[in-house]
């Protein structure tokens, strides 16, 4: 049996807060006592605002090619330059849709940056993804450890969208403490066959499925504990996930 | 709390029998009585087989078009032969990999064609996928609706790998009595401004919550239960997850 925990009551959170212990906090008041091969999913909203990095519109003054891909996308030109400022490559540009490859090598819509439940009068407030969220992970990893005889893993969790289908599912950006990706090649199936699947993207299994009691993080319930997993296979980060531009099978 | 149970003891699986039957059983074996907004997770390979979806290598007799696109993917021209009749579209084919849109829609390696865990011996054997997954669970979704009073939703998962990330994940690819995809559009955040993430591919996120209880549904394990969800959309079948051609985003 694998269980789903939506954590609650984990307060408001503000740039600079100590967010392992809110969360440990939040644990600890619904009476959940981290155990072995427990996953502690956090949205990338909480870990983004935790870290401040948050970002006024009204402090960016837009370039030339901002403003150009801000008219081919119908965008707001402050926008389009933070996204800029964030991915190395251009993916997709059209109009209502702004695919880049964020610096960390993920690929997904606007390098991931959030303008809703910001907060009331945030309307000219955007939110960047964390500097680097594998290292939050991290960080918070090892800030739980601090708190528990055996800390949960964690993954920094966010939403994209995929090429061909509808619809957003959650995936991993950051992961600390479990293989992020599980890597099966050589493996043989029961009848002795080379297995045709060999690379199982774990984290991202573990995000959607955590997805499932966060949704986004917006409606009070910022992270979630995945408990009952199992797995044998060292631990990798989510940078792990990501498949180079040389590799990309699809452009 | 969402709980995901894997469902064992289901037994061999040979064309023509009646799965829902042999799921029903596994369930009361189990103890697990289905409720309210419980969905039934159903791995494409146990479907496929009961649907007689077997097919041998030895009957296939590949055409110049096959065999050109084998000598491409380095691939067995029967199998590609298989492929290309399963589907409507190349995505992508270069050494080793063979992207195809499937005559369902969906987009995935091989035309979701399976050889792994076929049994001993069946080493020119392939499966291929249900005619109709949606209509399978559907077919499923009713059966069940005869041996329990509160039938689940029922998804048909298989595993697709992703253009810029490493490893697969499990999607939907049929769904019955739940709402495979749920469309927020126009809704508001908290602070009133409109959702930027406005469509959700649950079906998605449930096939892969429940593929860290089932994996490839080959270990014995070819089923979960995921219970705990709330939705409050109607239902709709997998084929919305499905982006058509003229939306792809990425080519």
């Amino acid at each position: 049996m694998i269980e789903i925990l939506g954590i609650t009551g984990v307060g408001e959170i503000v740039p600079g807060c100590d967010l392992a212990a809110l969360l440990a906090d939040a644990l600890e008041a619904m009476g959940v006592v981290p155990a072995r091969n427990d996953v502690l999913v956090v949205t990338q909203k909480i870990v983004s605002k935790a870290e401040g990095r948050g970002v006024s519109l009204d402090a960016v003054t837009p370039d030339a090619a901002a403003e150009a891909l801000a008219a081919t996308t119908r965008k707001d030109p402050r926008l389009v330059s933070l996204v800029l400022a964030e991915s190395s490559d251009v993916v997709r540009a059209v109009p209502n849709v702004l695919i880049t490859r964020h610096r960390s090598g993920h690929v997904m819509a606007n390098a991931g940056i959030d303008q809703s439940n910001l907060g009331p009068g945030a309307a000219d407030r955007a939110l960047l993804l964390p500097e680097d969220a594998d290292a939050s992970a991290a960080r918070l990893h090892e800030a739980l450890a601090a708190r528990f005889a055996t800390p949960p893993a964690v993954v920094v969790s966010d939403s994209f969208g995929r090429p061909w289908r509808y619809g957003v599912t959650n995936v991993a950006i950051g992961a600390a403490g479990l293989p992020a990706l599980i890597d099966k090649r050589g493996e043989k199936d029961r009848d002795g066959r080379v297995l045709e699947v060999t690379q199982v993207a774990l984290a991202d299994m573990v995000a959607s499925a955590a997805g499932l009691a966060t949704g986004e993080g917006a409606e009070g319930v910022p992270a979630a504990l995945v408990r009952g997993l199992a797995w044998d296979a060292p631990d990798v980060p989510a940078a792990a996930l990501v498949r180079p531009p040389h590799e990309d099978l699809f452009r």
